[in-house]
């Protein structure tokens, strides 16, 4: 077996067997076979797909190229959420102390930013003090101890998505569904959890927009899921404007907060409560979703999720008095307003074009080694179907960047579409795959 | 301009402009942009394919990262000859002291083998001392002062070549039309001829089997000349059976000398011939291709074609007492003759495992730093269409290698398919494309 022969393979179209995708896989993860030769097969697999068997072994042999955590002993469910990422999405940062609070165990391994997607671990980190680098045992202790633990990607679990990930994203052989389907699910079957819920989105704002392939990929995803023994379920969720009013690492910890109290925007909690909901029915904690929802809102309402989120913070050594009391944080050296340029409807908000503004004010990484700030981010007050006024301010954004100011605003001001239809807000859950 | 963002263009089908070309390649040749970024392109081209002006500007990027040679105060037509390669192919060795004698200068850049096909280079070097290693002026000189002088591709030339057929060769994107032409052109172009005559196979001995994609690579390359201003014609000839009967690399040398001695076999005289014919008639010394095939046929017969192949050994130092007592040469440890193992008539040889089979006995390299051994090859004492009785001797083989003689002899008898059928012998030259 020659790497160079199976690249020809999967280039003519043909099915690899179990032991050409292990032998490949391996030789890469452990460095015998090249990085040339990876990226040409992983474009040849972005032209020529993956079967489901091809997939369930490149799943597996993944998840076998490191260590995966054993939570068996750990009394309760354990049930995660994994979302395929969009813009304004803080999701983990209210679920995961909300569902913790409804006595279901979260261990959650999360990701940084990627191109205009932010990604959680940032969000969180944006609280003075707060750690995500854990060892397997801290994890499983602090899990088994307050039922919540988000940590970084550990680099014993799963180094070959590692290694093929890095590849993936400077070599455009991201949006391949079998690479996406076993990158995700190599992870979280890593994890030891019974339940996934996974929170796939579709729209402008997501990594694969179009609907049909969105479905696809649900669907595949639930698929593995069973193959390997999890409990799952996918929500097909809207990412056509961002979630929520807030973008930003400071600003989303700010609105997460706000949830946790009961105040956060409708797009975001009917998002954050329909994930929720799948997760505690998962574990058995409610009959139905409806009656799950009512569980999670009393949770709310009670100050318990609150509660739990400042327990988890305080555990992640985070500074609890900084999120008690949010208006004492840094502010950015800059911020504007953008008004609307004439009077309408907002027909639609470009977020991947708001998600790159939003990382070009320093809200995520331009290069791999680049510094978040925190507090750079921009605030929408006008969202698809609203009603603006030619001058009326739509949204702010906060920088230390002085020379991205006439940028950012020109930028901002151009992701909105004002028209003069009437528009309904996009229906926000499209479907549910179990 | 990202390489990313070039991947990502070529990857969904998009015509790339010149300076995205040449931002790319350029880039790579010095080093900044990444072998892994360039497979992941360079398979992406192989699906999606270059246009005629991506193919042009790709020739004159690559022609322009190096070198280039100008013959143009050198009195006289200057004209080579290219194969895109097969089985016992050697005509050059021929094919070059002939048209020299003709009196039109044979400037000409070979390769060594490459895959199951043998390289010029590697058979000259069969004859002891004969050397290929030339500065620019050393080889101007020698063109100039004997007419002929074949070198081998010097690093100043065509750099952004040698690397990227490098990857290519281990990244199984050799077989993309516009990279074949794109690397055979920047390299004919670089060396400053006049006139370029392309032996294009086709046949299960090719790089490229099928006969409509032979046709496409023929006219492709034909273009390709004439936009670069070249005098240029394409043969496609056949490649289903090797060309003579000897295979190896001092095997071929003494076939070479036969043939100019008048000896050669038929199917070797009849595409050497014609090639020949073509060079010629552009250089203008033959009014028709019937006219030069009759002053090629007074060359051979009057012993100044073999004069000036001795003259040729004797400027690149090789020792011509070799090419003028062939029986002295060394012999292998072992030869074996191979029986045919049934009454009938030859229907096929399959040229490209007989190609394999010949660098198993040391006649090429399985890896880049094997040394080949110049002694080892095949004999064919039967071709297609030729009748055989059950044990009659059909091949005879030679290898210092012992471990190799039973798999050898299995493999080179079933690579001739014997029938009942009476067949043809191919036709050899299919078509010329002007």
């Amino acid at each position: 077996m020659l790497p160079y022969e199976l690249i020809e393979k999967k280039q003519h179209g043909n099915e690899l067997t179990k032991e050409e995708i292990q032998y490949f896989v391996q030789g890469f993860t452990a460095g015998d076979i090249p990085d040339y030769q990876m990226s040409a097969f992983l474009m040849a697999v972005y032209f020529q797909g993956f079967s489901d068997a091809e997939t369930a072994t490149l799943v597996d042999t993944m998840l076998h190229s490191g260590s995966t955590i054993d939570l068996k002993d750990l009394a309760g469910y354990k049930v995660d959420k994994h979302s395929t990422g969009g813009v304004g999405d803080k999701v983990s940062l209210i679920l995961a102390p909300l569902v913790a609070a409804a006595g279901v165990k979260v261990p959650m391994i999360s990701g940084r930013g990627l191109g205009h997607t932010g990604g959680t671990l940032d969000k969180l980190e944006a609280i003075t003090g707060f750690n995500t680098e854990y060892t397997l045992q801290e994890f499983r202790k602090q899990v088994d101890d307050i039922g919540v633990c988000i940590m970084s990607q550990n680099d014993n679990i799963v180094p070959a998505d590692k290694k093929m990930y890095a590849l993936r994203d400077v070599t455009s052989t991201v949006r391949s569904i079998p690479l996406i389907c076993a990158s995700i699910m190599s992870k979280k079957i890593a994890e030891g959890i019974d339940g996934l819920v996974l929170d796939v989105k579709t729209g402008c704002g997501a990594f694969i927009p179009e609907y049909k392939q969105t479905k696809t990929l649900a669907e595949r995803l639930v698929a593995i899921g069973k193959k390997f023994d999890l409990d799952i379920t996918a929500v097909i969720t809207d990412m056509n404007q961002p979630l929520g009013n807030r973008i930003g690492n400071w600003s989303e910890v700010v609105e997460s907060v706000e949830a946790l109290q009961g105040r956060g925007p409708d797009d975001l909690m009917e998002v954050t409560l329909e994930l929720c909901a799948h997760m505690i029915t998962l574990a058995g904690k409610a009959d139905s979703i409806d009656q799950a929802k009512n569980t999670l809102n009393d949770l709310i309402d009670s100050g318990k999720a609150l509660d739990k989120f400042y327990e988890f913070v305080e555990a992640q050594n985070g500074d609890v008095s900084a999120v008690q009391n949010l208006g004492n944080y840094p502010k950015s050296k800059y911020s504007r307003e953008v008004k609307a340029a004439q009077d309408g409807i907002v027909q639609s908000i470009d977020s991947y074009r708001l998600g790159m503004t939003s990382v070009s004010l320093g809200a995520g990484r331009q290069q791999m080694d680049d510094v978040i700030d925190p507090k750079a981010g921009i605030t929408l007050y006008k969202k698809i179907g609203d009603s603006v006024e030619s001058g009326e301010v739509i949204a702010e954004f906060y920088t230390d960047k002085e020379s991205v100011l006439p940028s950012a605003e020109k930028q901002i001001q151009s992701t909105f579409e004002i028209g003069e239809e009437s528009v309904e807000p996009p229906k926000l859950i499209h479907e549910v795959i179990e």
